[in-house]
């Protein structure tokens, strides 16, 4: 065994300290801190997850429901510290994908070998 | 920016020189550099990925594909080879899963206050 679960502990350390992470917690702070925005921001992820769980589920997805989608949607982006939210998500999680690309190109390499 | 990156690809360098990882890939090797075994292998494989696909389309999986699924398992659980590499990535599997929880502690510690 190496000192993997130190390099993972390292790389806890890195994330919690990158900018990435820290403009992420800002603006999910300023979220949650005003009532309305949390309410809103919540109401965006319960739609979503909804729709998710039903695509997965393999059940119909109504008109309505996409109307219904749409709208908190377009509601949302209109919202600038939910929009700030969402742009810092995407931030962080394209930081993630990068981390994620570079820790198991081992195991592409692998299986892309035959 | 901190040294993330740096991390990243000590993780990598990590993943890539320990045991979980080293005998996965003898493991690999050992099925890919059978013909029988590698045919097995990839035919089990394609099932897994048929099902999958299936079952996320929603689509129905018939009492047939049912039963040559669960006959693919059987053949494959005897196969000492493909066996050893299956529990080898289960054990890879693990270790990532680790890996994943410690790395992502501080966006699960953010999501979760509220």
């Amino acid at each position: 065994m190496t000192n993997l679960y130190d390099v993972a502990y390292d790389m806890e350390k890195a994330i919690r300290n990158s900018d990435e992470f820290k403009n992420l917690k800002s603006a999910y702070e300023a979220v949650m801190n005003d009532a309305a925005s949390k309410q809103m921001f919540e109401n965006f992820r319960d739609t979503q997850l909804e729709l998710q769980e039903k695509q997965m589920a393999g059940q119909e997805i109504t008109e309505e429901e996409v109307q219904k989608a749409t709208q908190v949607v377009e509601l949302v982006q209109q919202h600038e510290t939910i929009s700030k939210l969402m742009e810092e998500e995407q931030r962080l999680n394209m930081m993630i994908g990068d981390i994620s690309r570079i820790i198991t190109k081992p195991l592409e390499e692998l299986y892309s070998a035959e």
